[in-house]
């Protein structure tokens, strides 16, 4: 059995995504973070359109047609359509924030 | 802001499934259960595929082809290909089973 909470390597440097599923229409992905934020000034801007959930931590995610960043925490989803510009402000420094995101077209 | 965790009407008789997501090519549902499983004697027998997740409380699942059920906690993930017979043989009976189920072709 594969467990989406796994413990994962102690002091890894870089965001961990891993692809759990992936078919033409769809990736569906983990994706464990340990306090990184997207880079300063940098945004998303994506094809796709993506789901997504955080189910441990807490994350800041920021739109750029929103005022003020949304504030996740375990267990909040929701739809990013594509090419809605977004970044991800901070993520939980304690505690790892796991994310599942599903990305199709 | 949508919470998978959110709270459920108490004393559900039914099974809850909230399709979350849907296009051509998938369906992402949301299922809580409370207690529920699979009538005896029954089997699943899909025409998609299913990738489904258990996020909190317990679950025993079986398959025809395997002679024990698999226990599932919270985290645990797997892959049910179309057409391989399972079923539900309990659910948690003390707290909500949350399961996120991603159905496709």
């Amino acid at each position: 059995m594969t467990n989406l909470f796994a413990p994962i390597p102690p002091e890894t440097p870089a965001e961990i995504i891993q692809v759990l599923l992936e078919t033409g229409n769809f990736r569906l992905e983990r994706i464990v973070s340990n306090g990184q934020a997207t880079p300063p000034g940098e945004w998303y801007d994506q094809d796709t359109h993506e789901w997504v959930a955080l189910l441990t931590g807490s994350a800041g995610l920021s739109f750029a047609d929103e005022p003020e960043p949304r504030v996740l925490r375990p267990g909040d989803y929701l739809l990013i359509p594509a090419h809605r510009r977004h970044r991800v402000e901070w993520t939980d420094p304690d505690q790892p924030t796991v994310w599942l995101a599903l990305h199709y077209t």
